[in-house]
């Protein structure tokens, strides 16, 4: 399962929840296992996971009825369905063997509500929570809504749902931590693709495409692809331009793809010939903020003492000046999870958190390096979910 | 520009608005041409454009300071930019000297606000629109930020944008349709490409890493993928399995990538081997509604007449029992833009629209089938976006 269940009912318990409602694509996957495609890439498309605390009331989807084959060929850890809207599919009995379609067939029996709110607000009723404290994400939900909710249910207590699932969504669950060590090593794998095409005059979208095609290969799906030669490096969210590679230069890469709905964010720096040695001396001083936060990383920490702890280690292995907002942040089926590495936060570090540390550093004109790897916090220290180290790279030409 | 900027204010002056707010992801690279990678990728980030309708007052845009260098390296048509937030940048004049480093060291000089809403409140200030209408989109505001905002300007009266935008993006500038133009033909590239690695035993995944390897050679980025082999053809949202192809079978595929911010959704069909009759019977149905639409589509037509001459058509062509919901949509920066081609809207069709006009067919454990184009509707009629006709492919073993 993906979702941490028993963090999610402490939690709701502590703020005597009778229920929580998801709605924003990525807490609807992380509470039922059920990723909506229509959810995922268009703007508008409704989809619902009805979450109670009472162990003996059923969760429940709401889904589009043009969603239901998806929901029959994955393996969702919610059965009750509830589809809305119409959708035609022509069924011969006869024909219906393959598993999945027998469950399709076994759905598109359930009765379709008019549209999305219609179906959640008949769940909420026939799970008696119509006088009930409910939590709800209103990120997903369509505008106009939350009142029409609210209208319809007067009795029910309404609260804001996303810090909750922010929250709980923080400590992973192992099979999630197995997801973000995947989509961590199909990153290190299209680096390396990337580098592989790394020659004189090869230009910033040539790394890029090696960098995707090979995410492509290894079963992700291409997000975040910041590849940058020389001066352009130095740019933080530089995108894949015409710029030519020339000896001596540096490439950073800050990436990560998605794969089974998990993301990745790594960075990486190369030197196209021999590394200069100012190059080298700023390189060893980030990576060592990394990796003293590898070291030291304990459950219990507030997020600001790792903070302090990074930027005082690159200060003291050679950039005096350094100075940064934060040197990391939770990673999981969104790109940025709860925490954040800030100097201000005083979040505790929790057994469970994956994180991405990092020490980015930018000289505008000149270069930009930056160190990031995924780590998951264990009882008595930081998991890398790397395999490679975050050394300076030097590609020979 | 992507901006129809004519249809924006003749709209905004109907709707007797002073200012129009973006805050989602599409519509603020829509309405200044700024595309904000960390606003496209992760939940959360924060960017807006305020756009007044005096033409003597210029629009804004608000963007995180850690997003400066995507304004610089970019050629938005908005120029007064109002950052927040705070983000690290070693600055020595001395090495700047390429223009992107040029105009980003000039962005880094403006202040920067505490938050989002900050910049923004003081935008709308600075513009003397304090006492405004103005219409903001509400889907892209951080939760708590629109009572914010109330609360702050309260002598400002608030309306919904989102379907005032939703609206103006219906009809598409000449930028637009060129890319939607090239991001077609890549899905048609990329759908050839899938072909020829189909082979008896190829995996749908196989098909489906051709097809998204071909999409990233273009330059553009996968999105939508649903490729099915046989039974799996019926599951109208499929996606790609182990399941591998035998000799006989429908692949279908419902697919399209983005390219410059633009989606593609286009829907072909092959058989692997000589297609049975039945399905060259069906198929040709299917392709005749969708020529009929590409023959007969003219502005100043309702969406429902489209609707029921094509399911006509479909009827009388081949599949007399043939039932949709709709027959296709706009597409532009979202995967449906508006007009959604059902049979109960009287949206009328303008010159300029472009839209996916398709006929689905799906039975369930025995194939489905879908012929789908882009087209752009002219004065005179369509004119298709496609470099291909939906013809039945037969890829011989």
């Amino acid at each position: 399962m993906l979702l941490n269940e028993r963090r999610l009912v402490e939690r709701m318990a502590e703020l005597r929840l009778d229920a929580v409602i998801a709605t924003s694509a990525e807490n609807v996957t992380y509470t039922s296992g059920f990723w909506a495609l229509s959810q995922w890439i268009r703007r508008g498309p409704q989809a619902y996971v009805l979450w109670p605390l009472d162990a003996g009331i059923r969760p429940a989807v709401v889904t589009s009825s043009s969603s239901l084959d998806l929901f029959a060929d994955q393996s969702p850890c919610v059965a009750d369905v509830r589809p809305y809207g119409e959708f035609q599919l022509e069924i011969d009995r006869a024909l219906i063997r393959d598993p999945v379609d027998q469950r399709y067939f076994k759905l598109k029996q359930r009765p379709s509500a008019a549209d999305a709110l219609a179906a959640l607000i008949t769940a909420i009723k026939d799970k008696g929570l119509s006088t009930a404290r409910i939590a709800i994400e209103e990120a997903g939900l369509e505008s106009g809504y939350f009142n029409r909710l609210k209208e319809t249910l007067p009795k029910v207590t309404w609260l804001s749902g996303s810090e909750l699932l922010r929250f709980v969504r923080s400590v992973k669950t192992p099979h999630e931590i197995e997801r973000l060590r995947q989509v961590a090593h199909i990153a290190e794998r299209s680096i390396e693709a990337a580098l592989a095409v790394a020659k004189e005059g090869a230009t910033e979208q040539e790394l890029a495409y090696a960098f995707h095609t090979e995410t492509i290969k290894s079963g992700g799906m291409p997000v975040l692809g910041c590849i940058g030669f020389g001066e352009r490096s130095a740019l933080a969210n530089v995108q894949p331009s015409q710029r030519k590679l020339r000896i001596g230069e540096i490439i950073r890469f800050d990436v990560g793809g998605r794969f089974s709905h998990y993301r990745a964010d790594i960075a990486r720096n190369a030197v196209f010939g021999r590394a200069p040695p100012e190059a080298k001396r700023l390189h060893h001083a980030l990576l060592r903020g990394v990796e003293h936060a590898c070291d030291t990383i304990r459950p219990g920490m507030a997020a600001c003492q790792i903070f302090d702890e990074v930027v005082n280690v690159v200060r003291k292995e050679g950039i005096p000046h350094y100075r940064r907002d934060h040197v990391g942040h939770g990673i999981g089926l969104d790109g940025y999870d709860a925490p954040s590495l800030t100097g201000s936060s005083r979040d505790p570090i929790e057994e469970g958190m994956v994180l991405c540390v990092e020490t980015p550093y930018y000289e505008l004109g000149r270069w930009g390096l930056q160190v990031e790897d995924m780590i998951v916090v264990r009882a008595n220290g930081a998991e890398r979910l790397m395999s490679t180290t975050g050394e300076l790279i030097e590609v020979l030409p």
